[in-house]
Formats: C-alpha cells, structure tokens, sequence
C-alpha cells in the first residue's frame, strides 16, 4: 500500500538502547509501508534516560522500544507498569497515549506465546542457561505459563541464585549432567560477534535428552544449539520467533493493526537481512 | 536523489508550534529527496515546552523550529543564543550538536539578506505596521542594517511604543499621511483566514509614494496589498521570499547543505501547494 508522505499528524514510535541496530527501524517501517500506516520508527540512543522519556511524554511520541541498559531504569519514569513487566522488574514497550505512559515487556509475552504455540507441557522440567533480564523475563514467562519445575544455570552465582530464588527453581553453576524437557540458552553463547560464537550453550547429551531446544540468539538464528538440536531430530524454537513475535506484539500496541504471521515473517527476514 | 531507507542514523528534525503545519515537513523533506540526504522533518506540537526541548537534547535531535508561542520560552532552555535572537529576544531554531543547544532567528537572517537582496537604501526610511514578535524580528533587521529612520504603526500602544522605542523609531497608532520609503506589513491583514484577508494593511496614497512595498504575510503570499503594489508599478517583497529564505537558512543550519534558490522555490511552492 505505501507510506502516505510525512506530514505533522504522521506518528513517530522510536527505540531507546545504549548501542541501538537497525533491525526495529526496518521491521517496523516495513509493516508501515505494507499496511499503509502513517507512521515512522527510528532508533535513537540517549545518555539522559529521565529527559529522553521525558520527551516521548512532552512530544507526543507513540511508542518507545527500550533496550539495554534503560529496562529497568524506565520504570520510575512510566505512569503504569503492567504485569508483563512488574513480574521481572523489566520494560522493553512504552506506549503513549495522550501522554499517559504504559510499560509491558513483549519479550515476556512472546516468550509465553511461543509456549502455547509450540505446544510446550508444563507438567516438564526446564533448564535455564542464563541469568541477565532476558533470562528473567524467559524464567517469569515459564514459570507463570505453569512450568512448577526448573533449574537455572549460571556462572554468576549472585544473579543467578537471586532469579532461581524468585522463580522457584533450583540453581547450578554449570551444566554438568543436568537434563530436562525443555532446554533454553538466555546467554551470548552462538552470538555472531560474542567470543562464544561457535560454541552451544549445552552439550550433545542434554540436547538430545530434552524435547525442546529454545534459544533466545536471534543472530544467527541457526546457532550451533539450533543446528545440533535439528540434527538430532530435537523440536526447535528460536530466536527469530521470539524477536519477530515480540516485535509484532509491539507493533499491535503502538498501531492497534496486528499484522499476519506471514507479514511478520517477512518483515523479520527483511529487518535481519 | 531520493532519500536513504530510514536507519538509526537517519537525522530527525522537527517543528515545535501550538498549531503545527505542514508547510516545513513538506518543505523540508522534499529537499531531503531532491538532494539525498538521510535526514527527516516532522511537526510536533507540545504542552510542555521545557521536556520536549529536553527531548530534543536527550534524543539528539539533530534540529528543531519554533513557532508560537514557544519563541521566546525556549531562551531559557539553550546553551547558547546568537545575536539573531538575541536582538529580538525571539527563537525559531535550534541547532543540537551533540546535547549542546544554539540558539537563533532566521527570520531576522532571512529580512536581512532580503534588505541586501533587493537592494534596499538604507538611508531612506522604512514604515513598520505590527508591533508582535515577527515586527520586533523585522524591525531590527532593518534597523541592524542600517535603517536609522522609521516608524512603527501599531494600534496597540504599549507594544508598539515599546517596539518603537527598542528601533530609536518614532510611533503612530495610524498609518495616516505617513509615508516611507519602504514599507512593510507585519500584521494578519491580508492573511488567508484572518478576519481582514481581504483589506490592505496601507492605503493607496502611501503605496504610491513607497519605492518598495514589503508583506511578510505568505498565505496567500500575492495579497491585495501586494497586488496593489504591483499594479502601482511599485518594487515588491513577498512573505514568500521571507518564508523561504528562512526555511532555507534553517535547512542549512540543521544539514550543512545550502539548497540553490531554485531548489528552495521548488520546495516552497510544493509545500505551500
């Protein structure tokens, strides 16, 4: 459909991290552009948090993305937190209306989507690799989706006993002989660009002992745990459906048009490409 | 040219006014096309100026206009004020360069460069009608240009004398048998919309008298007192020429890219269409 030409009404949603990318930018222009939809997206970075929300409230921005390292920082500064968030003391999602800010977390949300999809059964034991928010908000997700039973893995032995505490879960410095049904990497591990890139965050035996493999690695999508899991014929969730998931929940909240699962798909492919 | 897909590079300028246009999104990005720059402009409206000016810092906006009634407002809000609007007390852009805020007032820049233009002489004298914020920009233009003799024509006044008195010019609540060598209308009369859009803010007699009859008003930039001019053979200068020169100043301020006069004529008919 196109774009209608800028104009004073068009509505602006932007993003806020430390080290923005230009995945959101072109995910959500795209759908703009298919939906025809008189909006624009930009990433931005800030030093100023306080005064940069402070702006999306005073100029009538639609809706705010927030990254690391503003998550948590940008609850004070909202006028309601809804559950999504409150549960991990964490926000990804602003939305302005008339100057009255929202804050959810869509990572949270997809997270619990992807579980009813994939058809994911609590009465399962998961194993959590990772202990930053991501990893907060993935543990909320399965535990609130009614996953009674899990672990957390995690080098840092502060935080990740601190999110096993808050979960309920029991926690382990390693992995070792750990197995369970549904297996999820919340950390760098596979990451383009990290120094454990060509690694997996578990090792052949949990992976082909569980049911599921997770991954939260968006780039690549295909990790090397991603790959390992469809080589031994292990059912997969990745990292792409959290992202794009995520983002469309995002752009329901900011435009009221939720676009299709094919819409979203190739926006996805267009935003990583 | 066209422009780049928007990215987090992308540069945002924007307008900060209590009634938004769309006269400078138009103007603004249509040059960003013709000329390939990775910038965009939009009109935002605010009811609170001191957060969306933090805004601007905090986001890095790259620019920002400002109209009514924030001109004056915003002074306190900038590192720094350039003796453009120093002179008048009056801002309408805001150049961010890297959370450092400047200051000025290219209606004043854009009354000078048509002074010089046209080639008014500054020893003739020069009759003001309007004592608001864009009198005070016009009235010191001329009178920083030289224009040591003049009268300000207002109905109010206790801002007309005051305007009058910053100039060293004389006062008249009356145009009456005043007459000038150049003179300028700074009031709504003749104003699309304005409950005098079709009166002529001079009378004949002084028309014919003036070697150069000067409207600030732009739309309709051809108003009656510019028509009668015309039919009077008399030099004319159109709020026109006022609005795109300033926008064009502005452009510059904000991109480092100083369109060509064509260029400027282009986008100004095409954003006032």
């Amino acid at each position: 459909m196109g774009r209608p030409p800028l104009n004073k009404d068009t509505k602006l949603c932007i993003s806020l991290a430390a080290r923005p990318s230009n995945i959101g930018t072109r995910f959500h222009n795209h759908l703009y552009e298919v939906l025809g939809l008189d909006f624009i997206y930009k990433a931005f970075t800030t030093t100023d948090i306080a005064a940069a929300i402070g702006g999306v409230r005073a100029l009538g921005i639609r809706g705010c993305s927030v990254s690391m390292p503003f998550k948590e920082d940008v609850i004070a500064l909202v006028d309601d937190v809804e559950p999504s968030a409150q549960a991990i003391h964490s926000v990804n999602t602003i939305v302005n209306d008339g100057g009255y800010l929202r804050a959810s977390n869509t990572d949270y949300l997809a997270v619990q989507r992807l579980i009813d999809e994939h058809g994911l059964d609590a009465g399962g034991r998961v194993l959590i690799r990772g202990s930053g928010g991501m990893a907060s908000a993935v543990g909320a997700a399965f535990r609130d989706h009614g996953f009674g039973s899990g672990i957390v893995i995690a080098r840092n032995a502060e935080s990740g006993r601190a999110l096993a505490d808050r979960l309920g879960y029991d926690y382990a410095a390693e992995v070792g002989a750990h197995v369970a049904d549904v297996i999820v990497n919340v950390t760098p591990i596979g990451m383009a660009g990290a120094p454990e890139s060509s690694e997996k965050a578990f090792d052949e035996a949990t992976i082909v002992h569980a049911k599921t493999v997770f991954d939260v690695v968006a780039l690549p999508s295909e990790t090397p745990l991603i790959k390992a899991a469809r080589a031994a014929g292990v059912h997969v969730v990745t990292g792409a459906e959290v992202i794009a998931l995520q983002a469309a929940e995002q752009f329901e909240r900011y435009t009221g048009v939720r676009p299709t699962a094919e819409q979203v798909a190739e926006a996805s492919a267009i935003s990583r490409a």
